[in-house]
């Protein structure tokens, strides 16, 4: 992952607060991962759909950033396919398509068994700006 | 707001966890609030997707398991409208289709001076059992 | 409607081809409808899910590109709420958000009786070129 | 593919009067192709939004009921990612998830140069009602 990648988003608090770590990430793609805790949980018991939500939001933002220009998400479509319940959930985003205005990225949540827990499309809108320092 | 709803949605950690109150609720509806910090910021100093997101996830889940049945998210697909900076954000849910299985619902995100700031809309599974208690 | 929004939308083959009409519309808002015919129908004798989503993309398209400026569709979320038998049916799309560069839109489709039979948003991405004559 | 999956959905007349024809499918999965003629057209000459989606449709439709029990859409979330002009375009769906009483796909359609452009998801509740004869 380029340095300039890795400072910008060292900057997400939410990612942090929620005990999301960045793993890896290259050219339109990242990958990342949380250890689920009770605070991570659902009235039911279960990770929270919007806790699932954010571990695929911080790979989606990761990859679409990756080419150095700042990218804003647009829409977000999630699927959520069994109850996860962890130890370890690991999220992974991969880049579809980018044009000079658009990007579209498929992200996918899976529990350290391998089994997918939830699927994501989102879009994001790519600036002229690169990404600030 | 009935007190089993209100005393199954007191366990959702993950809502507490990020601040996020939830105000009032009736059957087919909810309404919750979040008080903008700096843990509800991304790496672009605007409250990140996953924030807005979690917010409209909580007012989906309340609205969606107030007629006593449990309910299960099967999807939600959500825009982001402009950057949202608080201090204070605003989730209504409103319910849009119900029947034996399943549920369909609308969440608008909103600033304090009333501006939208997301747009979702989910689907759940109900199931055949009440909430737990 | 616009004289040149309604000779426009006079060269959308495919609503045509699938007897989609076009009643009204005005700045970020449109209306059209369909009467359902056989070849409306899926293998299980209701309307396609295919035939509700266009009815519904051709307003979101009219209605995206209402203030002048060419409008490409970037994404959409549709829920089907119950299934659809006809005899006509209405949909309606509502601006939610437009900038410069994006705009965003609900879709609802309804039966002659009123009942909702399927809900969508979209968002477009807007040229800097206007309509073509 | 099943003769009693061909012979159900060769009663989709939708799919028929949009020349989309069917080309294979197995369990969780199917394949189709549309050759793009004129009436496919949206008013700005590229292929309209609604059938790229209808193509993708059909595919989901297919694959979802291929296990042999009726499956009903609830939702799909659709990204265009460049304009389509054909001459050909083949639409994929994949199973992604399967539950007694949900299932979820994902769909491309592509360009005869084999350019994705479009990608959908969306997930199907499942009957206990065989498919029709």
């Amino acid at each position: 992952m380029s340095p300039a990648l890795r400072a910008f988003f060292h900057n997400d608090r939410f990612a942090r607060h929620n005990g999301i770590e960045l793993l890896d990430a290259g050219p339109g793609w990242a990958t990342a991962q949380m250890t689920v805790a009770d605070h991570h949980l659902n009235a039911a018991d279960v990770v929270h759909g919007g806790a699932l939500f954010t571990l695929a939001d911080l790979v989606f933002a990761v990859a679409s950033n990756s080419h150095g220009r700042l990218a804003l998400g647009i829409n977000v479509s999630i699927s959520y396919l069994k109850a996860a319940r962890g130890p370890t959930l690991t999220a992974d985003a991969k880049e579809v398509s980018c044009n000079s205005k658009l990007g579209t990225y498929t992200m996918e949540v899976r529990e350290a068994t391998g089994d997918l827990v939830a699927l994501a499309q989102g879009t994001v809108f790519r600036k002229d700006t690169p990404l600030p320092a």
